[in-house]
């Protein structure tokens, strides 16, 4: 039975949601929807549009992990503007791989934007969609929201929070952050101007997680320069640092340390050197000091030379990993010189670094990790600074965001524990912020779309999953040849990809062969003129030879040809 | 031109030798030999015989990593006797797998022996050179050596140094150790027995190498159960603890806590019910409170119940992650409820633990990890430890081992920074410990044997390369047959493994098999003729036509069958 209704209330049925797709249970892909407007006709932002960096365990061979927006996109007439808060791969990288189903305007501020042009321009997909923008006061209207770009500190310059005003109040969604009063590139925290955008009261705080774990206060950019100076002046061998190419603080902070102390400086890595000038072009670095080229560096002294490389988390293919094993565009590390990873490994890419650490050790280089704690610090706001801004924005409700599930439970765990309202919204999750407690209003679709090769491919289509089969199994194909029709003679072969093929003159390919022309001339002929069924009777098979022979139950593909 | 010698002089030519095979290099599948002689005539001992721990990364789908004794059981006649030094998978574990190639007696002590045995049983390998010995002062005679154990602690009970008396000297091979004087379980630190033992003079000391970058003194087992003990005692729900198996003096003081705290015990997982029980039944763990069976454990009020659990390494089939994800055996973890990791997560494995405590996390259960410090201690030798061993046995060479490549380079740098000899000696590299200077005399083959369903292949021999192809690139495996041999007719057909298999009427199958009939047609007689060249055409036609359609280059597997 449902209840009566006055037909005056349905005026009010308006609602504010937020619908994390991407970024809400994980720490990457963000993708975060907000709608305002009536239950299934709401209007809506996107904020951001990240990647996922795939693994070994789980994404063999896949290029990028995407969020999968397949929801939105039905939606997609319904899309006002998407909003990009900082330069990030995990909140930016998606956007030229996606855009063209969504294509709706994109608001970046100008560093920002240029590497998301940038990005465009790789992917060869129109960049029609971009607007430049500036910061509050300076205010986008997209549908009923009026969006604003409040700056924050974070390890990337023009890292933003979005002001969000709705019919239904006003949301703050602070991206990722810190509060740094002296960032060396980029925003310093305003306590002020948070006041000044919070004064008429705030409805929801959509809220970074990443180190709601740690429970000292974060540590400011600008501290790091003495130590860093000390640590290459300590040197008399080449100095090389590693940190991410978009941390343009960092890069500047060990650029002015190492030529404090005399080395001329030089950039390796594609990435390293067109952050530098995207960060240049736009105007956000201008005392950068000068580089040399990889050549002029072969040519110095050592102890006059400091390299900033790429690799800092292990990638193989970087300049720090190449640096490790061998030359690197004619620059060889030896005993003596100095490895810094100005940087933090981040959960999974242990082992790579590892290895790096290890074969520089090998050549007898110093490797200076982050165990100190003096060569880094985190662009994530850390549990006291988490209720710092709990206290100046003051929300009536805090949803935390950009965390694995433990972080999300911490954050909400924090917040009670402080008597503020909280929820867990974990991707998929749509959460109604009307009313004073929020709520699950509904659950919808969310998931994974891999760009592999350079097609996207939603995870739940088992490409993927195949992969990792034949990865842990190997695999057997069979060509199962009928030459006769009237009364059928099959011939099968094989090839072995992946498994044990044989010794002392054993050949695995030979037994298996054997063993199927031999099961098969036991097949019924009903089997054996059904494609199925004798594709079944092969597999069987040749999984029960290659368990007797090896131990292994490998995949199996069977091809039939019938010849007439 | 050789130089003259004396022929007097060859009657002093027998060498001491040290020659890792496992373990030095890379902490896991410990493998270390000793040989005494003539050069190509050496007497030879064995200490340890250990395992590593496959990943998706570098050996998917392989059970085990053992050392590639290839050498040393070229040489298997002289080898005299086996040693092992203390019951981990990476010290025994590849025994029952290698000993048949090997076939000299194991000695080991009563506890170690009995998980070696149990090892054999396993594998159904006779235990026929298993030998249960006695601590120093009792001697083993082993050909030119004299072996004794000397009883130290670690985090597994009855781990031992091995005494290794030579006619060119006395060599102490510390095992994996820690200096504990309440270990809790196991032999406490005896500093006079090991003055004792080093009285004479020791000329090599080969030395654990796993924590010589910790700059803190160790801290001892038998500190722990207070901050346990505490932690229990706060939780009104179930408590779950996790450890390695072998941990027998952990899985005692956090059994102790619980019983103290009115809590019943229960031991879930395979591997801790039966190193309880081996350590029971070998004598070294008298009083371990009663367990209860996990029926009788689901009958308990929650705050009454403790769980003593396998998995602390994000083993995904082991009880902490089943547990995280749901019910094992009828127990199952809500809100309210705690899970201690007490211990340390192995890299590599912090991906699998963060997932395990993320699921904890989604139920509303409280979870301790390692980064406190407080309930978790380790059992290898700090640096400060490390200097105090040196200082004690006083050697004249002292060789790190069991450690990555920089933690050999570190030791050998602590050990030369003090005014020691040492030398960085890695798997295959034999150093000559005759004289006051080691001195690397050969380097040998060595390397990794994959244990593979139930095979044994040699790392090298590509077949998990194999395997990792396909992971990465996809596979498509074409069967080609020619229907006839004067005019032939060729049919090609396609089977697609891992790759995007095509949607809304495109299908990935018809378009490479249509390419591959209409480019077969195309190719000379020669090329048809020829089974290699009619490969590598089909093959770089499925190739370009891949990366054409998805921009993957896939592994293709040919095989062509020619009907008379």
């Amino acid at each position: 039975m449902s209840s009566i209704r006055k037909p005056g209330l349905s005026v009010n049925r308006q609602r504010l949601i937020y619908l994390p797709l991407g970024g809400a249970g994980e720490i990457g892909m963000n993708a975060y929807v907000y709608g305002y407007g009536e239950p299934n006709k709401e209007r809506f932002i996107l904020v951001d549009l990240g990647i996922t960096f795939p693994d070994m365990d789980s994404t063999p061979g896949v290029n990028l992990i995407l969020p999968d927006l397949a929801w939105l996109e039905e939606r997609a007439d319904r899309l006002e503007a998407i909003f990009i808060s900082h330069a990030h791969e995990d909140h930016v990288g998606a956007l030229p791989l996606l855009w063209e189903d969504l294509r709706a305007p994109v608001y970046a501020r100008p560093f920002v934007a240029e590497i998301a042009r940038r990005k465009f321009e790789e992917y060869s997909v129109a960049q029609e969609g971009l607007r430049t923008t500036e910061i509050w006061p300076h205010q986008i209207e997209a549908g009923p929201f009026t969006v604003s770009f409040i700056p924050l500190s974070h390890s990337v310059p023009e890292s933003s929070s979005l002001s969000i005003q709705t019919p239904a109040g006003h949301v703050i969604h602070t991206g990722d952050f810190k509060l740094d009063s002296s960032p060396v590139v980029g925003d310093a925290f305003d306590e002020q101007l948070w006041q000044q955008v919070s004064a008429d009261g705030v409805q929801a705080l959509v809220c970074d997680s990443t180190n709601v774990f740690v429970t000292r206060s974060g540590r400011s950019e600008g501290k790091l320069s003495p130590a860093i100076e000390e640590l290459i002046q300590s040197s008399k061998g080449v100095v090389v640092a590693t940190t991410f190419a978009s941390n343009i603080a960092r890069l500047k902070t060990l650029a002015d340390a190492g030529t404090r102390a005399g080395r001329s400086i030089c950039l390796l890595g594609r990435a390293m050197r067109r952050m530098i000038e995207a960060a240049k072009e736009t105007g956000i670095l201008s005392n950068f000091p000068t580089v040399i080229s990889p050549s002029e560096a072969a040519l110095i002294p050592r102890e006059n030379l400091m390299l900033l490389v790429t690799g800092s988390q292990g990638e193989p293919r970087a300049v720090s990993a190449q640096l490790s094993v061998g030359r690197y565009k004619n620059i060889d590390l030896v005993a003596g010189d100095l490895f810094l990873f100005s940087s933090k490994t981040i959960p999974g890419n242990e082992k790579a670094v590892l290895k790096i650490i290890n074969n520089l050790s090998r050549k007898g280089v110093a490797v200076i990790d982050d165990s100190s704690d003096r060569f880094h610090v985190s662009g994530h706001a850390n549990q006291p600074d988490l209720e710092r801004i709990h206290t100046i924005v003051d929300p009536k409700i805090v949803i935390p965001m950009h965390g694995e599930r433990r972080h999300l439970e911490q954050h909400v765990t924090m917040c009670r524990e402080g008597g503020r309202e909280a929820i867990v919204a974990a991707n998929g999750m749509m959460i109604d912020l009307t009313n004073e407690v929020p709520k699950v209003a509904e659950t919808v679709p969310s998931g994974r779309m891999y760009f592999d090769g350079d097609v996207l491919i939603p995870a739940r289509d088992g490409v993927v999953r195949d992969r990792i089969r034949m990865a842990l199994n190997g695999l057997v194909a069979v060509s199962v040849v009928q030459t006769k029709s009237s009364k059928p003679v099959f011939r099968c072969s094989v090839v072995i990809r992946g498994l044990w093929q044989g010794e002392n003159g054993f050949v695995m390919k030979v037994a298996l062969e054997t063993e199927l022309n031999k099961s098969i001339g036991r097949l019924s002929g009903q089997v054996l003129h059904d494609d199925e069924e004798l594709e079944e009777a092969i597999r069987r098979c040749v999984r029960k030879e290659t368990v007797n022979l090896i131990g292994k139950r490998p995949e199996v593909s069977v091809i039939i040809t019938r010849i007439a």
